[in-house]
């Protein structure tokens, strides 16, 4: 059995613990919260719930700790901390920041002699590994990713923070007119705009200002000025009944030739009922291959590029050549 | 430069040619021929055609050898003999017979110090990467592949052996109605029938019996008789304008929960203009990585469920992370 351990019970780390259940070789061994373990209860029976500061005495019985906090604040600090005490995996999503993050927990790693494997999810995650393999296979094309429908959980955030917003869910929805021309294999050059659509589903303030409420979010810098947004006023008791699940996917798109007039169109594509569920099944997989990798003696950093497919599967590899090769 | 040879130049052969002119750490050493040097004429001026007595001398200057045979009775042979002198890889498809020939591939290339990759293309190859990764993701779900559409040789082949039939192009077509059952997350049991249609343009001899030819086609055991086939008698001069090309694709679809009512569907969809320079495509990145092992000090047989994608890439990790991640 793999033990696992979960820092942080958010969202992410409830989809993790999920995923454990559906994996008959792994086995969480506690939940490590920065808040008062007596005030959390999980999903888990008899599963304890302990402080951080257990985790931090290096010596918590588990194979692979798995951590879900924030790309902003939390994980450039937790991933190299614990990497240099177990084996870790996080999903660090701030792509500007990923070179840098990888070298720190690189360090840690390694000087501890454990595997951090970091970026891990659906992007960056599952959406990295198709654009690295359409890309080395048709080397002369081009990528197109494109998200959604789904909810944003970094959008619906920003929209909360306006005054008299009460609670926001905003969905990132693709263009259907600019995935089919990428599909065609035109090589389009395509604009922000041109690619996603933004639709918010906005509680407001019982006598707030509608307009402005509505004129500030459609002009918000970097989150939806670039864009062409669609806000719908609702009700608390519509937010609740119509909008209170995670959904999210998307699609990487690469159109590529081998030779004149000669084209390929690669498609992968994801539609996910739960994107927290989803993405804590990848965190899982990973953490099995980070345990395996530690187990035959690898150490360091590591994404999704730097793993073989056949250590994900709990299955072996004479398994996996007859029944899935 | 990583030095390829090529070994067999029918229809697969050219399309690894083309790949190779499209990657630019790519040097095409020679074409190696069973038949005689001097009656071969290929597409690269300035390369060599040789015998393959020349290579048999497990002298030739390359890096890897692309074994471009056929999986019934070429590459069981051709693979293990030429592993034991170079790096090899093949695209071997006969899915029964994956293990045995990973087995020989093994055996020859450790006692080589060699890499031998096998089975790498499309199918076996990408799409089984598809359903590995999707099953280790999701392990409670269930795996779908579908076909086309496109046109596949052996069924073609079949055809034109029946008496009366001058040629034949055989389309594999998926059925639309059962992949949307698929990603409608029903996850359906579905016969051979209800999968793919067969759909054959035949060119017959003047005068020959044509419900004959078209009642031996749809009732040939193991190629046609479990499926819904459509038979089109064309002229010679129909097929040569819109029946020329290879092109082929299809879709792995995986359908999986991570509890109760929550489900996710992957997608992975090729299509392809030319079924033999995309496999030539596939091959040559998986050449990069079988050359790269090599450097490494690892031998023996591998499938693309054994590298790590950023083998593959010609960019180095670096990169990758900055760009692609």
């Amino acid at each position: 059995m793999i033990k696992i351990g979960i820092l942080g019970y958010g969202n992410l780390g409830r989809g993790v613990e999920a995923a454990v259940k559906k994996n008959a070789d792994m086995e969480l061994v506690a939940v490590y919260t920065r808040r008062d373990p007596a005030s959390l209860t999980i999903n888990t029976p008899g599963v304890p719930v302990k402080s951080t500061s257990e985790l931090d005495t290096g010596k918590e019985p588990i194979d692979v700790l798995v951590i879900c906090g924030g790309s902003a604040t939390d994980l450039p600090k937790m991933t190299p901390k614990y990497a240099a005490m177990y084996n870790v995996i996080d999903s660090f999503d701030t792509h500007a920041n990923i070179p840098a993050h990888f070298d720190n927990v690189d360090k840690a790693a390694k000087e501890a002699g454990k595997v951090g494997v970091i970026s891990c999810g659906w992007d960056p995650g599952m959406f990295s590994l198709n654009r690295v393999y359409a890309s080395s296979v048709l080397p002369h094309g081009k990528d197109y990713t494109f998200w959604g429908k789904g909810v944003s959980q970094g959008h619906s955030d920003a929209v909360r923070r306006i005054e008299g917003v009460l609670d926001c869910r905003q969905y990132t929805v693709p263009v259907a007119a600019a995935i089919e021309r990428v599909k065609n294999g035109e090589n389009p050059e395509l604009t922000t705009r041109e690619k996603h659509t933004r639709e918010c589903f906005v509680v407001a303030e019982e006598g707030a200002d509608l307009a402005r409420i509505e004129n500030e979010i459609k002009t918000m810098p970097n989150y939806f000025a670039d864009y062409d947004t669609t806000v719908h006023f609702i009700s608390a008791e519509e937010m609740k009944a119509n909008h209170s699940g995670l959904p999210h996917g998307g699609a990487v798109l690469y159109s590529g030739t081998t030779s004149d007039g000669t084209n390929h169109v690669i498609e992968y594509r994801l539609t996910l009922d739960s994107n927290p569920e989803f993405t804590g099944s990848v965190l899982i997989a990973y953490a099995r291959a980070a345990a395996r990798l530690n187990s035959e003696g690898v150490c360091g950093a590591k994404t999704v590029l730097d793993i073989a497919p056949a250590y994900l599967s709990a299955q072996d590899g004479a398994y996996l050549r007859a029944h899935l090769l």
